[in-house]
């Protein structure tokens, strides 16, 4: 049974590493997991009221298929959301709820990359935007984003990293793995770089509620002449990642733009319908005022100031401050680990219990030497992996 | 904007001729639908133990992010229900929960089938086997299933399908779209053909409870020598289309089928995991003792009968019986539409508001000149469409 090459290109070291994790776990030990961007594995829940919503669709018989291309109520919900925090005005049948983010990434990527093409996409980048590139047959090719500027992206660098053969630039913003939020200013280069190239934009958003203290700006709200992506979802800042539920929104000057979601509703119509009842409470995340988010905000805050201050305190690890997203993406500067980033994962994870993932699985040309942790745990836990890596790279010098 | 030529093959009839719905709805008109496979669209609804189920799942905090591999319990019940009903023994991490039995199908497709690789399916077909085929490259072989015998596989034509580039065997069955029911001989016969070959079967049993008559039996319960992958999951049986739950069990006589295991878990790990709620909604429904049939099936067998017998009544349309799944294919004998499935169909749509799907949507081969329905409405729809099925062919004589 042969298995067909492009399948090596579906690699996703966050979920990968979790095989290494499971044999410490069956020799006995408790691992501290600081691997998976899921809020719901340590003390954040999904808010109560849209639990609620969804036992209430299911209950009342909301389990049917639904239209392939999204309940159009759900979708105007997702437009006057987008509207109003994000200021994109699109109709609401610009929008297509899809099975997670995930799904909505595997479409637009079949629909665009095919062999020869190249994806234009942040260093480190999101690890799935690599795979499905690979995995269609095209080149991910990686900008530089700045780690001593708190990860933002080199403009110079995404202009030279467009060519003809380019189907999309990707912007991550707030950005996993590293954290980092993105200037209005820089956004409207990175727009204007699209429109000069006629390159899509996809804005990955998914993270847009999850800011500490400075101001989010959608880069689609910030020009009518370029071709915009937006993602979305609850996986993140509405707590509900189980849900498998997320959307995507299709915005440009003019109807071209429409091709591409032509092409992303035949892929919908194949797979049928997305989850009904998972449609319907993401409608009612959608109409929600957030405020859930004024006592989990301050909590990640308090949370991602306290790693930055401690993981800089520890010899041979620096780190730059996390402004959004549930993430940090520490540098490894131990020589004894140099180019070797999963083997430090993986002595770590053996030795003293702790689950990070590393660095190179966001991209090997710039995820190198550093690896990534969530600051989601608990103040506790996080103090407890701390120390723990603080031993770890004290007995590695 | 260029769209990808992969995406021309990602077409499916069932769900686009819904477009050509919306219009003459839009005109005022009520459709009279029989054409969707979902018995939650009429009058039958998910039983309530499995909605309380999802709900509770839901309440009680399973919100989180699962296992890309699946819950362990609830592969567990998955294996325990398919050994018991089924026969099929093989152990619990030989299944992957999937986000619809359609996720399952694209992850065994994406990791087997390539350029100059082909997939030997019924003609006709369920479309997605079809059009995932071409998504990646292939082409779909069908081998002819025989109307004059109740729309039996055609043995010799499988064996001439066959050859050193075919990828995998489907098998449907209870059939989609021809409502057929394989005896076990016949599926016997098919499993030497894929031994003395070294081709695996996709078993797609997705309707497997749900026959009227006859004894279902499991094509992967017949050989040991022969590798499988076996396809359910919660839209058929247990009337939860909504929830996008299935499965997909690997069985082989050797590690061999593990490499198409183990392609599948990195695509499930590219996509994170599948919906948690509904997931532990399809462990009770593994566990139940289906009870419920016992008001169902009835429903739907009278439905099948009176199918058969009024559609045959009809001058310029002849059908075979169902014995299973929720289909008929009719055949159309009108001389006018000869050639012409699709016409007959949007014709009968704009003419009389009963929407079907044309048959060669199934699969040009053997599905032109063909139309599919389904039986699920009550008895009064499915009379009130079939007098006016009648009336239209009346009028094309
Ligand atoms: C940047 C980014 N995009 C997309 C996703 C996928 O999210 P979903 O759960 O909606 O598939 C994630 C999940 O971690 C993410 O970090
Ligand atoms: C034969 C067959 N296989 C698979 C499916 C897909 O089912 P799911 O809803 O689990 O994706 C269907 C749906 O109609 C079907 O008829």
């Amino acid at each position: 049974m042969d298995i067909n090459k492009r399948i090596d290109g579906m690699t996703y070291a966050i979920r990968e590493i979790v095989v290494n994790a499971r044999e410490v776990e069956k020799e006995g030990h408790d691992v501290l997991k600081l691997n998976i961007g899921d809020p719901n594995k340590y003390d954040f829940d999904t808010p109560d009221f849209l639990k609620q919503a969804l036992a209430d669709a299911a209950l009342g018989g909301n389990n049917y298929y639904g239209d392939s291309e999204g309940i159009p109520a759900v979708c105007e919900a997702i437009a006057n959301r987008e509207k109003k925090y994000k200021n994109i005005d699109i109709a609401p049948e610009q929008y297509l709820p899809t099975s997670g983010a995930s799904e909505g990434m595997n479409m637009v990527f079949a629909s665009l990359v095919g062999s020869g093409d190249n994806v234009v996409m942040p260093g480190p980048s999101y690890p799935l935007y690599i795979s499905l590139t690979n995995f269609y047959g095209g080149s991910p090719r990686e900008y530089r984003t700045i780690e001593e500027e708190g990860w933002q992206p080199d403009i110079d660098d995404i202009r030279s990293k467009v060519n003809e053969n380019t189907k999309a630039i990707v912007v991550i913003n707030p950005n996993n793995p590293t954290g980092a939020l993105y200037p209005e200013k820089l956004l409207k280069e990175i727009t204007d770089i699209a429109a000069e190239n006629d390159v899509p934009i996809i804005c990955d958003e998914i993270y847009d509620l999850i800011v500490f203290d400075k101001k989010f700006v959608s880069t689609a709200s910030l020009a009518d002449d370029v071709n915009f992506i937006v993602i979305g979802g609850l996986s993140k800042v509405y707590f509900a990642p189980g849900w498998r539920i997320g959307y995507m929104g299709f915005k440009g000057p003019d109807d071209e733009i429409n091709k591409l979601k032509e092409a992303c509703y035949k892929m919908a119509r194949g797979r049928l319908s997305t989850n009904t009842p998972a449609q319907l409470a993401l409608k009612t995340a959608m109409e929600s005022d957030h405020s859930y988010l004024n006592d989990y905000l301050p909590k990640l805050k308090e949370r991602a100031k306290f790693s930055f201050k401690r993981l800089n305190e520890i010899e041979g690890i620096s780190v730059t401050e996390a402004h959004g997203a549930m993430y940090m993406f520490p540098k490894i500067e131990l020589e004894s680990y140099k180019g070797r980033d999963k083997q430090f994962v993986l002595d770590l994870l053996k030795e003293k219990h702790v689950l990070t993932v590393q660095g190179s699985g966001f991209g090997e040309q710039y995820g190198g030497d550093h690896f990534r942790i969530v600051f989601l745990p608990p103040m506790e836990t996080l103090a407890n992996a701390f120390d723990k890596l603080e031993d770890f790279c004290k007995s590695k010098k």
